[in-house]
């Protein structure tokens, strides 16, 4: 039998090969019996063991993620605790357990109505929908104990197909013993994917039906730089999926073919990265998101422990630079101690240095203290300060005041304290705007490409009604970084990209040619951009870079970029 | 005593005088009757009576708000009856009501219940608090029958205080007796403001505590220029509010004191503006708005019925151009018979043009139909057709192909159909970015500052915490236009704008120093924005534009428009 190839969309440049398993947590549930032959009692008991186990097993999960992946991602379990323990869901199953429903019935039909008012709604609430079917499973998959496959404990080499992943099913799976997953639905930006990309699973989302024709057992290779799945692959498939990628590590920094620095460096959202960031050869670290150390806990985190993982980050890279975002946070993050308003769009509220420069002003302030401590007290790597989500001169001015107090101040308290790097993101339209303006106040823009592109096609890339909108290769996108890296040509402010952009390989040369000088981006790709850097000359990338601006629209984009 | 003033923020343009009224709808009730004197049977019956009169009320607001305000204010009131037929609400009431409570207390206390869990929410849901309330709110006010302040039968001359008025408050006050209101809360894009706006009633919002001072019975005037509450107002005081702004009223068409022609034309978003909008000498309509025909309805409208309102439209303004903006709905906005999609962000989802060249597509064509025979069949006025949402020439391209194919088939059907005027809204930081692209492909643009300065500087002007930074005198939002503008120079393509910038009369003369000639508004403004274009000279604007562009922040900006 020759293979067979079911294309899907990719989601890790990663490859694995191994052996199906079909995860259904929502098999159909068998017949129940007549409602007098329910024991209510059993029935009840057997419920409220069910939330308990649940509840243990979220809050084990919810820890696994926290190291794993990251706070951030660990807070949807808190959103399902709260599901599993409401009083409404609670007294619904109880009801229906009484009037002789066995629970896994009850469960399934009162989670159900729940679900079904929740995806009536709009938005956030139609999550919340995604979150009770979650917490449905989980409690269906208890009740019916040994009846479904337990993701935690698959034998090695397993390739985990199913409908969907939830975060759940994704924080359960073990990278070391999972070879891959697909799922028949899901984008690029599922939860699924965003899980498989932190923890280098390799995946391919959105089959289709399709994947449906693949049965347990048979063996399969997850080609997540292709996109396909492929079933019963031959040999040189097989062995094309075990090379991986790990072996094109390039340790050393890069230059074009004619000789250009190009630094290529790694984002980096909780300590756990930073190792595997160094070991794919990143030269640094080009945003370093800070979050992690204030969300999911009940105060904010002290001087020390910042200073500690700001250390750890600098030593990480004794050759190179950490550039620091500082904290990021607006109503849409939830962070219990700090008093976050309720916006209607959160995109457009009080969030990143808006916050730092009003609510959160002695936050900021520690951060910076932290910040410079840490710097200070290691011999090598370099410090860079940045700023989320600026649009204005004064956001800047201010910021770099509050800055600039702290080194006196600490100069004052006998450390060593110097000026870092000091930039903003170029994330907003605003910004790129105003590039030629700011670039009299920073030493470095660095282009966040998720938000700016939202932001100047009013198109979000997850949607799939709008996507092609939202891609990167617009022009009008295009236009917006070439504003930025124009402005600061002939100054000595650098500028580099730390959006998703940054690591599609397709995309270095283009941006090499917009004026790029450092491409941040997950691990993962770095050492495929370090190659396309070294296989570019400044003379090709520009010429590219000048014909993508005056493409009228993106078709003639892409055919550019497939002549290139 | 002399007169007293309370600062608040300006809503309308708008003057009135009046005795003072307060409106509270949440005054303590008195203290319940103990548990065994409360007759269980009788309370649940008035609850149910007070059940049906306030969906009676309501379909009747309903009504009422969509035929003076609009179809989109009115779907508020859909909510509400959800709420008053929820069953969770209902077993609620009469669990308590069966343990003792009166109706009126069991009524709050459910609620409150509700509210207090929609309050913990984010966005959409925290909304849905405000809308219990007001269920709430009508439910006792009937529950208390008699012992509430009516809003309906106010005397003549009532000037109304209140903490905050909701959207059904604010529906039952008739302009015709209300001389204005006053509140203690609330923003310029409160309800209560839209609504003031639409009614063209003198309204001050956000007075803040101090508006507790003022007692029933006082006179106050309400300046809707300043935003002050005047209490005990002077003589001259009182003759100002008394003289309004209906004097001002320029019929003819304006130009610059040294001879530009600028076009000052009125936003339309339902039929019953179109009148007030030529009374207030508007030129013509620069804003159409189509949606009133298209939401709260089972099914769309047919190309008949569009007809007719286009044509009314057309035929208001026998010398002057009406630009229709086509259908402009997403994710946000409810019309049960579109298959609108669920978005995370329908801010930055399938809307406008997208949908019109997607699943709409069918809809799209029957307007441009109706549109183009209304044309056809006025012997006076013109017709414009504007896209709404544009960010790419793909869809400029394909809308006029749309466009070009419906003429054709007119014409093959014995219509005299011609091509109307041809434009797109600016109204997305990518459209700007793209506009010497664009401008080969349209007759005009007009640039929409609400939603444009939103994205631009990433932030939602509605949001007191980041206001300045929403606000239209960044100079970020400048330069956005001032792109516009320039790509269209020297070309025969006019630039407009439709948005809320256009109708301050304080931003007149820089905006036609960028080099807009049509500004179109709230009818409101029309006087006050021709007189101002009457003393403005072109160079003077000219001269304010270009040193507006290059100032470095907001501060400058309005340091130059106080200056001029």
């Amino acid at each position: 039998m020759s293979e067979r190839r079911l294309p899907g969309i990719d989601v890790t440049p990663l490859s694995g090969v191994g052996t199906v398993v079909w995860y259904r947590p929502d098999a159909d549930l068998p017949e129940p019996p007549a409602p007098e032959d329910v024991d209510a009692e059993a029935e009840l008991e057997a419920f409220e063991l069910a939330v308990a186990e649940a509840e243990a097993e979220l809050e084990a999960e919810r820890e696994r993620t926290a190291d794993r992946v990251g706070e951030e991602e660990a807070a949807v379990f808190d959103a399902h605790v709260q599901f599993l323990n409401d009083p409404q869901i609670a007294s619904g199953v109880e009801e229906r357990v009484e009037d002789g429903r066995p629970a896994t019935h009850a469960v399934r039909e009162t989670f159900d109505e729940f679900v079904e008012q929740f995806s009536g709604m709009e938005g956030k609430m139609a999550e919340r929908a995604d979150d009770l079917r979650d917490v449905r499973d989980r409690l269906l998959r208890l009740l019916t104990d040994g009846e479904r496959v337990d993701l935690a404990s698959l034998p090695e080499g397993s390739v985990v197909l199913a409908e969907r992943l939830t975060p759940s099913d994704t924080a359960q799976l073990d990278p070391e013993r999972v070879a891959g997953f697909a799922t028949v639905t899901g984008g690029r930006t599922s939860h699924a994917a965003i899980f498989a990309r932190s923890l280098a699973i390799p995946a391919v989302v959105g089959v289709g039906e399709d994947l449906e024709s693949v049965a347990d057992g048979e063996t399969v290779v997850v080609d997540g730089r292709s996109g396909d799945v492929v079933v019963n692959p031959d040999e040189a498939t097989v062995e094309a999926a075990r090379g991986g990628a790990a072996d094109d590590v390039v340790e050393e920094a890069v230059t074009t073919a004619d000789g250009t620095d190009v630094e290529v460096a790694a984002n980096v959202g909780t300590p756990q990265e930073l190792a595997p960031a160094a070991e794919r050869g990143a030269d640094g670290v080009g945003l370093f998101r800070t979050e992690f150390l204030f969300i999911e806990r009940d105060d904010a985190p002290d001087e020390d422990e910042q200073y500690e993982a700001y250390r750890d980050a600098i030593e990480t890279f004794p050759d190179g630079r950490v550039v620091v975002r500082t904290l990021d946070v607006g109503g849409d993050k939830p962070v219990p101690y700090l008093d976050l308003p309720e916006e209607e769009n959160p995109f457009l509220g009080e969030r990143g240095i808006r916050r730092s420069l009003g609510p959160d002003a002695d936050l900021f302030e520690t951060q910076l203290r932290a910040l410079l401590r840490a710097d200070a007290d290691t011999d090598a790597g370099s410090l860079a300060v940045m700023l989320p989500l600026v649009t204005t001169v004064e956001e800047v001015e201010a910021a770099r005041g509050v800055l600039e107090g702290v080194v006196d101040d600490l100069a004052a308290e006998g450390v060593n304290a110097t000026m870092p790097e000091f930039g903003v993101m170029i994330e907003t339209p605003a910004a790129a705007l105003m590039a030629d303006v700011l670039v009299e106040h920073v030493d470095f823009f660095s282009i966040g490409t998720n938000d700016l592109a939202q932001y100047v096609m009013a198109a979000e890339r997850g949607n799939d009604a709008v996507s092609e909108l939202g891609d990167f290769r617009q022009p009008a996108v295009l236009r917006a970084i070439d504003a930025t890296t124009t402005a600061a040509a002939g100054t000595d402010v650098w500028v580099g990209m730390c959006g998703e952009m940054a690591g599609d390989p397709r995309l270095t040369e283009l941006l090499v040619g917009l004026g790029l000088r450092e491409l941040s981006m997950s691990a993962l790709t770095v050492p495929d951009v370090k190659a396309r850097v070294s296989e570019t000359t400044l003379e090709d990338a520009e010429a590219l870079a000048e014909h993508a601006l005056a493409a009228a629209d993106r078709d003639e984009i892409i055919e550019l970029l497939e002549q290139s």
